[in-house]
């Protein structure tokens, strides 16, 4: 599974029935979710933080959006600002509360603690 | 899922039986749909803007086929300019009226809008 | 799916049951396939061109295999300098005649043609 | 399968049902273990070295937490610092005691060696 | 299918149930097996030249274990050097003589030769 971090919502009205009353959002990969925006290397907490609103048509977000971020369903409750674990592939699909919904991705986990080993010497 | 930009059309008259019906869409993810086309940047609609339209034999097209796009069935009735959410690998499947179509991207919505967190302190 | 064009041919006299009578052809992504072969941006059609037809133990065709190229199950009679369309994963057993055969990859369309939007102002 | 070396650990309290009782570990690919952790190329056992244990929001976690690191589920009862074999996709379901859990990645096996022809010669 | 050169070996003892007999072979996909190891583009056969035997706990084999490698079953009798067609995915457990094992790469054919189009223009 993926480790990332949840950076923004998505709002599509028209969509595969399936999709309906799903909560759609934006993920980046952990290690890559700092570079990206400063704010998030000085321990603040996410939710808070203004929001970039942008109409998809011709709009700035293309520059907001990360190269490496995938849209996933939310299925344990996560919010902008947490980290969590995100099931790709078939396997999103066993997460799901409607199982046949066309969906490659979805948050399996909020994530408490990662410890990794040995890197105080690195 | 994938965020992308239906950017082109494909058609191709000699195909897999359960393709037949399909509309077959070009698109490209969405970080990269603006570097490639200045004009996406402008705020301007695309469904009218010229085209392209070159015979597959030597011609200039993989000039204008960007490396990171991919061609998707459209179920939610997409069209050229819009941006659009993607299901791929089996996923795909999920969304087709012809489940057993041999097809590995489907495009599942119609995206509205896109919320990115704390992009303004970036 | 992925658009590709045919470059190659595949020969395995020793290989699974199920693969026994399939056609295997080497497919590289359009985007790439005239940066690899000059020939191809002269407009001439592929499939009279000469080949090279190398034995596999240490020879050059390494060289000549580009680092994108897959091999993929033909299905709807492709040859060599089409511009085809490709089905990847699980979806490509869905194209074949044998649905329980090894492949991950195959050809399900031949590509008339590919129209790009807005690709005179780049 | 990929080949990994077990990095580290990942703890989730709120996840999915089907996750409960499942141990995560973090994986790194073997080829890029060793630039990333310098004392992993002295022959010591890994399980005693000193971890970093940090909270989720807004720690430096990102920088440890290796780019290409994936999380899977533990099948074989692998430890830190060992080198193991992982299915990815839909073959991780297959080694899991609750194959409907939504797992896209597990540990199904420990290495013992791997034998590399030829690279006195490199 | 990709296709690979077989260039290693692995064992391990402790895995699961499934993979119990299965033979697990290092591939390197074919363009980069001649860069990694110089011997290749000499056409010697590879099955006599020495091997690299190490342990897995801090060793060099980091070094000789190529990125892109991967580990595949073998189900057509492959030995090292051989040139091989590869099924990732789901593709490779319906080559298996068990088909519920947790593996997600086989190897599907030897090849004999591969033809490339126009190459002596390159």
């Amino acid at each position: 599974m993926m480790v990332g971090r949840v950076i923004g919502t998505v709002v599509a009205t028209r969509k595969s029935d399936a999709l309906v009353g799903q909560k759609l959002l934006v993920l980046q990969p952990l290690h890559s979710s700092r570079e990206q925006d400063p704010s998030l290397a000085q321990g603040a907490a996410l939710p808070d933080i203004p929001v970039q609103d942008v109409p998809m048509q011709g709009g700035p977000v293309e520059n907001a959006f990360p190269p490496d971020a995938v849209v996933a369903v939310d299925t344990v409750g996560a919010g902008v600002g947490e980290t969590v674990l995100v099931a790709l592939g078939s396997a999103a699909r066993k997460a799901l509360s409607r199982p046949e919904a066309p969906v490659d991705a979805a948050i399996v986990g909020i994530v408490d603690s990662i410890r990794i080993a040995g890197r105080e010497q690195g």
